[in-house]
């Protein structure tokens, strides 16, 4: 149980943690920063909130823990601007989908806190504070990134925290978490990007014929284009190296239909429905 | 409403099929033939089933509608079986994924009958008897493809059938039919099925960490691989097309990754994000 948890910004995750932290009485006060006015006025008539704050060095005074919950580029300058504010070793992590860079950028700023980087694996096409919901990250995965200098309470801490709002916690090293999402995050997005990008060419009254199969193959291509741009720009050597890897794949897909090699085709398929059963 | 219709192959769509004309009351008398003794068994069991025959020939005497409802590459030997025993020009219709092959297979067969292709563009990743739905075609498309002789009277009724279970319906040309669906739905299997087996050889804790994005982004592949085979193989060069495609706008969505190029990158986001909010 914390005392006091700052979450600074609230659109979909940061949202949705407050809430799960609420609703699981995990904390007795909720800080929140956000950088549109409109926005804090929203969050303060909110359960989930219990003060709001204009800078994000106000919200950050008093907390045991920060939580930083916006788009992959604003992070890092985030931290830079609030670490001079902390007279503890105040914990802070965030919910950003790509670590290297992140875990980077924080541990080239001075400051009287101790950052661990988070990636809670849940989310939606559907982005802002309207779309939150408590289990947002119930049953999903989380990675922690913890450096060779992070303390083990915190890590310890940090793991239950996870694992309050209903998360299976696992830890591994920046560089291995950005290859590891870049193959099973960021490449499905970029295709489903890709066959939308390609489909918008055709015929308008072929998406009247679409099937659920195509709804579902595509739906992350939905998502806010920004924070997708930050995420795949932030992981881009990692991304390039797995859409080199699926284009040899796909060309080794086509040969057997090229060649009418039914045996092949067949064992692809197979492969594909192996991998697909395991999830 | 109908008195007597014909179901040839008792999987998913055949039962879901007759449980929707059952539960519709579009047709009194429902007859089924299946390849296995066991399926027959379990059909007579149910309300949906009036009848089970153990040869095709006889499952069509005396009815006003047959559909085909089996795997594509038997659709068009079960119409050669079939053809013979037809004594007035009976309306005979299938379900197949495919069109161009079987619509030009059952042109070449002789007998008192009137075949015109339907592709009802329902379905699931899970297939047979016990995963049928009387609301499988419900809202879904379905595309005619009748060739130039079809009997102007004998579409229109085939049309009035689907939307009898509810679909949406559309006709065009066998060619043009499978143009569409490589790209629709064939090509989003393919890459579905490809993504899947190029993960296939990475590390197995990986799979521990997907989100609901992969998820959704690969569910069609785990279809039968048998039926799949046979889809992609009867619309070969389709979707041969439709790949070459795909790979060259692929190599266009890495091309602004590779360059730095920003403004690129949030271009084809953009495109994929317009495409996908239309479906």
């Amino acid at each position: 149980m914390f005392h006091q948890i700052s979450i600074i910004g609230s659109g979909l995750l940061g949202t949705s943690l407050a809430l799960a932290l609420k609703s699981r009485r995990l904390c007795q006060r909720v800080h929140v920063w956000s950088r549109k006015p409109e926005t804090r006025a929203k969050a303060l008539l909110a359960d989930w909130c219990d003060a709001t704050f204009e800078h994000a060095t106000e919200a950050c005074k008093g907390s045991e823990l920060v939580v930083i919950c916006t788009p992959v580029e604003t992070i890092v300058p985030i931290l830079k601007e609030i670490a001079p504010s902390f007279d503890k070793e105040t914990l802070i992590t965030d919910v950003g989908s790509t670590k290297k860079t992140i875990c980077q950028g924080a541990s080239g700023i001075k400051g009287d806190f101790n950052f661990i980087g988070s990636h809670p694996m849940a989310g939606s096409e559907k982005t802002g504070m309207s779309h939150a919901r408590a289990d947002l990250f119930q049953g999903a995965a989380c990675i922690l990134t913890p450096d060779e200098d992070a303390h083990d309470a915190q890590i310890t801490q940090l793991h239950q925290f996870w694992e309050g709002v209903g998360m299976q916690v696992v830890t591994t090293t920046p560089q291995k978490h950005d290859e590891i999402v870049a193959h099973i995050s960021h490449l499905p997005h970029l295709l489903a990007t890709c066959l939308c990008s390609y489909l918008l060419e055709k015929e308008v009254g072929w998406q009247q014929l679409a099937g659920g199969g195509l709804r579902d193959t595509t739906r992350v291509a939905s998502g806010d284009p920004d924070l997708w741009k930050q995420i795949l720009e932030h992981n881009r050597e990692d991304v390039l190296r797995a859409v080199n890897g699926f284009q040899i794949e796909l060309q080794a897909l086509k040969t057997p239909l090229l060649n009418k090699d039914s045996a092949g085709l067949m064992a692809r398929l197979e492969r594909g429905k192996r991998f697909r059963d395991q999830l």
